[in-house]
């Protein structure tokens, strides 16, 4: 029993009609669900959650995901009256520019608020891996504390609509969450039986709580509705909006009980499935598709408040010790932090190591020895893959920076994503003959699932303490998108292994083999793309990206051995330049450049070919190795001079893929040898020769440029 | 009971040794499957599917999803069995350069491969959209024919393996499947316990049955493996691969009971849920991760030979005997067809208005009267918005294509999808108050399934005979972006309607918001990208669309109206200047344009209002409206030249997303006002102003490039 008094009582409804009136008044949005779901959402705030209003960021606090992004005002509203800051005239301004309530909840731009969400399925799928990194947090902290007992144990707290359970991200998510055993994670399934297409009807009829069950999840229904069964059919059960609307409970205590003992299963996570009606109690608008997105219109908002009793002429009615009743919350939740600042004392004093590792992660600083950890290479004409190389930076990092950590979506032994040596992430009775672990382990199995895993690791990185990588096949980055952009829009510092990058990849063909995805790629604003030549490009790579702790990086690498460079004294330039996004890898010998040659990964031997031809003819060529544009575009005017000089404008890019993007930097003479069309399944020395991507036609290119 | 006589087994048995000689021979691929699925892809080749291999495009086929598409020795050894024209040469040449046999099966390459696999849960997808196709077509030629009596009934059937089964795509599309209650699919998910991270413990332990069991559909458990019950636990109740290999028979007549039961179901999909030992029955590699992706080696190639009693030194053995008694299957196929031959003729005569249209459509030739359907739309300077224009043109489409139909991922009334007064396709038990509808209706429900959505209109364009289409807002184009790209390589006709094109969409903010959508669509080889400037260009749009039978196309359409430019007469150029990509719309007045400012979509309106301000300024400024950057390229040079004349450099372009691109087009002379950085939640004026998306910043960027 939660023991809600009459100004509890009286709060859920003033949210309500706070929503309500919050789109009337800008004219649009979603008001809804905020209206229904106020009692879960004020309940969550006030009862369950461990949080405190007046340190939002408190290490030790419950995490709260509105996956069902579009009923952004269900948290701005709870934001509100629990003293997050938020202020009536930040309602009265939702969705307008500059406001502190945009249509969809961003983090980094509303107190309170932890992730962005609004694509369907992604703030759902990403609080998994807020649950993930939470483990590993503690087993990186505080192992050995008992269940429940750790300053570094907190739960996560989910609502999600019908869209976020439809979509296929959360059914991978949800599946490896059940895998994961994860119990520090409930989530509120809103079953409402209203989506934009109205009646959910139309395309939505499985039973989700056996769905769950068979992901490994505890399903709880709490059914408001007053329906009667587990199944999704409860549409058929009731019988129209009135009959149902004579039924409709909103059972708090029954919810109440669902969401505390979902915080004390240790076994697996937790599903609620609330039934509810959508706009409730709106006379007309209930049930409606049409109360979804839409202002319900100022008669149906004045009907609703004289329902309630609130005064129908008053827009954003708040009594004043309603909100001094609900922002009690602020001390009790200053009582919870008080308490867990005496066990997390306790801990930094009974682990100075480990408090000292916390500090360095919370400052978001690189561990000392960094660099010297990371391997160099010697020149070798053979050379090795640059995925290869990527693995071995990857084991000589383990030992340095716990924080780091990652997997892949089962190419493992493809993408070279596994530190050596180290366990992996899954609980000890999953672990396998190839994969021993535990539930504290480091080595990520995300399955067959990108998208999902492109969602885990914005959670990881949201969560905040450490690192997350994931790899795939450059190809299947397309599966990630969604994820990939979100990471950018959250500025997470995400990491993607992405092997295989091009034609090189071979005999699988062209439905393995990325055309148009670095291109793609490039395209998301505020994501480093970078494709290292060599060995030691990837490795100075590494390096760079890990320090960039406020967006999210890509490498591309290749499957095939490319040479290893002979650089310095004589030799070609230092690696150190792949940090400034692009250098003069090979200057032309003879007089200044007469052409520059540029090119990325596996390509840049071919530029280095064709300089040593060019060389020979009497040209003289400068080859520019450019593993990163968004690095090199981030460079000052005179060093992007030093490296293309206005006056030589005669330049080739070579690049295995699509030459959308190149035009920018070879200009109206310059040329691009690329591949505009689909892959074909042979070995890759067959593939570039077929599809001209040759040091010969870099030759070419670069005559015709000159 | 199936009745396979020795020489079955003989066959099978070297199937298997086919496929591990084969990946054996060009030293990669992926034997294990391939082996250890020959008894199950002989039974449906040779006892199960109505096909003909002598006419592999006969109308009344069964259809073959190799969902598990990395194992396409599963199929190019059954063709080559079966007499489809793959020869041994065939099998000996996989994976290289021009063979028949590429690593994942393409459609239009290989005869009697009907769709291209590879990318896990594509396959699987794509077969309810099929599914769904048979049973729409049947409704448009044959919908009174009782069940399994019409010549347009046929069955799907799908392979998928564990990556098929854990990718979201396939989440998606089988609730989907589930809820239409499409009987016409049966899906043999190869539960073998090994993915490429070996055993697939180590990610996915969820109970596979239950799940489907929850989506709808009928679950049959065929186990092989001797384990019991219908749990992903398998490995854990079982020993080892001795004791394993020891229970481990193949069950053939229990399968082949559950596959003949599927097809007479009527009520619902079937999954049948066999359990195998990978890599059967070689004695060290069976039950491995390495025999997934991996050549066995000479030496345990030898020995399964020596132990299904081949040769151990002859590779690629097979007896003629065993060859002529699996190539009969060609004389009960063209029996099967012979017989359907007449049910044919009979519906032919009886029903000749359908006939014609059959015709017609296998001919893939637009109807008569197409041009004349399509509104006009009056000049307006408020406008209307190009998705609202574009669903009068659909309703319009309506009574004169029947090919023609279509849907959205739950934004139909956003997207303007739905013909007016077109029933939904939908089981009747689940029309609603909002959509009625029945089994053979019109309008698609996607549900919030974007990527199932995609992979579906794939499998529907694969069917051949009608034309799909399918919408979201163009910023979830993300999460169908894997489709797009296999739609592409498929060369499939499938139309996307992908609204709220740009920050016109507005308050919901940056998530919603596509800024580097059109460029990375435009990436995708084979791919035309349509953005049209007002109603009468939509139009235009749609009809070039529609004659596009052999590559997929996406309009990109606004939420926001825009004005119906005045053309003809005095005013601008016709709308029919669309169908080449890009077209004067307004000339430059008192001489040679100086400058030419290039627009697309909503922009457009930009780009004319700045002409005013720069002719008034004594400038001489063409405006081109560029709907199509790829139809303009197809266009002859001289076109080209017309449009954009290479002695005009002062150029701009002008488009709601990123310049990235548009260097191609303005050269190093121009300019492009675009948004590099991601959306806000705010009015679209305001958003426009704020970015600096203007009338008066093209003016100014016009000054520039002067």
């Amino acid at each position: 029993q939660v023991g809600w008094t009459d100004a509890d009582v009286r709060a859920v409804d003033t949210a309500r009609m706070l929503a309500a009136d919050a789109v009337e008044n800008v004219g649009n949005g979603h008001p809804g669900t905020a209206m229904s779901l106020a009692p879960l959402a004020y309940l969550l705030y006030q009862n369950v959650m461990v949080h405190d209003p007046s340190e939002p960021h408190w290490l030790g606090r419950d995490r709260f995901v509105l996956s069902a992004g579009h009923s952004s005002l269900t948290q701005y509203v709870q934001l509100y009256l629990n003293g997050y800051g938020l202020e009536l005239s930040d309602l009265k301004a939702l969705r307008t520019w500059g406001s502190a309530t945009p249509g969809h909840p961003e983090v980094h731009h509303t107190t309170g608020v932890e992730i962005t969400t609004g694509p369907l399925g992604s703030g759902l799928a990403s609080a998994v891996g807020m649950a993930m990194a939470q483990r590993r947090q503690r087993g990186l902290l505080d192992p050995d504390a008992s269940a429940g007992e750790s300053p570094f144990d907190h739960h996560v707290w989910v609502i999600a609509s019908d869209g976020d359970i439809m979509e296929g991200v959360s059914s991978e998510a949800c599946s490896l969450a059940g895998h994961q055993e994860l119990s520090n994670i409930t989530v509120i399934y809103d079953q409402n039986f209203i989506s934009i297409e109205d009646d959910t009807d139309i395309s939505f009829s499985e039973d989700v709580a056996k769905r769950y069950e068979a992901y490994g999840w505890h399903v709880e229904t709490v059914d408001w509705r007053g329906s009667t069964g587990s199944t999704g059919e409860a549409t058929e059960d009731v019988e129209g909006v009135e009959q149902r609307a004579g039924a409709y409970v909103e059972d708090v205590d029954a919810l109440y009980a669902a969401l505390q003992a979902s915080r004390e299963r240790t076994d697996k996570p937790t599903l609620v499935l609330l039934r509810t009606i959508i706009a409730w109690p709106a006379p007309q608008a209930q049930d409606t598709g049409a109360s979804h997105g839409s202002a319900l219109g100022a008669d149906e908002v004045a009907a609703t408040k004289k329902l309630l009793g609130f005064d129908p002429e008053q827009t954003f009615p708040v009594e004043p010790e309603v909100l001094a009743h609900a922002r009690k919350v602020i001390d009790r939740g200053q009582q919870a932090r008080a308490a867990w600042q005496e066990r997390y004392d306790a801990w930094r004093g009974a682990n100075p190591e480990r408090a000292a590792l916390l500090d360095r992660l919370q400052d978001k600083t690189l561990p000392e020895g960094l660099a010297e950890a990371i391997p160099t290479f010697e020149a070798d004409e053979k050379g090795v893959a640059t995925r290869k190389a990527s693995g071995e930076v990857l084991s000589a990092l383990a030992p340095v920076m716990p924080e780091l950590w990652g997997g892949s979506a089962d190419l493992a032994g493809s993408n070279n994503t596994t530190m050596k040596g180290e366990p992996s992430f899954v609980p000890s009775s999953k672990a396998t003959e190839m994969f021993p672990g535990h539930e504290y382990g480091r080595t990520l199995h995300f399955g067959i699932r990108e998208h999902a895993m492109g969602m885990i690791l914005n959670g990881i990185a949201l969560e905040g303490l450490t690192r997350p990588y994931g790899g795939t096949f450059l190809v299947f980055s397309d599966y990630m998108r969604p994820a990939v952009r979100l990471a950018s829009i959250q500025q997470a510092p995400v990491i993607y292994v992405w092997t295989h990058d091009s034609i090189g990849l071979g005999e699988d063909g062209p439905t393995h083999q990325p055309i148009e995805h670095l291109a793609a790629l490039r395209a998301i604003p505020g994501l480093d793309v970078v494709r290292p030549a060599d060995a030691n490009e990837t490795a100075v790579a590494w390096r760079t990206i890990l320090q960039t702790v406020d967006h999210p990086s890509a490498l591309a690498l290749t499957r095939q051995n490319v040479p290893t460079f002979d650089r310095g004294k004589g030799g070609m330039a230092s690696a150190e330049g792949v940090a400034r996004g692009a250098y003069v890898l090979a200057e032309a010998e003879g007089g200044e450049p007469e052409v520059i040659l540029i090119g990325t990964g596996s390509e840049v031997q071919l530029a280095v070919a064709a300089r040593d031809t060019l060389q020979a003819e009497g040209v003289p060529t400068r080859v520019v190795s450019m593993p990163c544009r968004e690095w090199f575009d981030e460079q000052d005017a005179t060093y992007r001079e030093e490296v293309l000089p206005a006056a030589v404008r005669a330049r080739v890019s070579v690049e295995a893929g699509i030459a959308m993007g190149w035009r920018e930097l070879v200009g109206d003479a310059g040329r691009s040898v690329s591949i505009e069309h689909f892959g074909a399944s042979a070995d890759y020395e067959r593939l570039y020769q077929e599809f001209g991507v040759t040091a010969e036609a870099v030759v070419e290119a670069a005559q015709e440029s000159l």
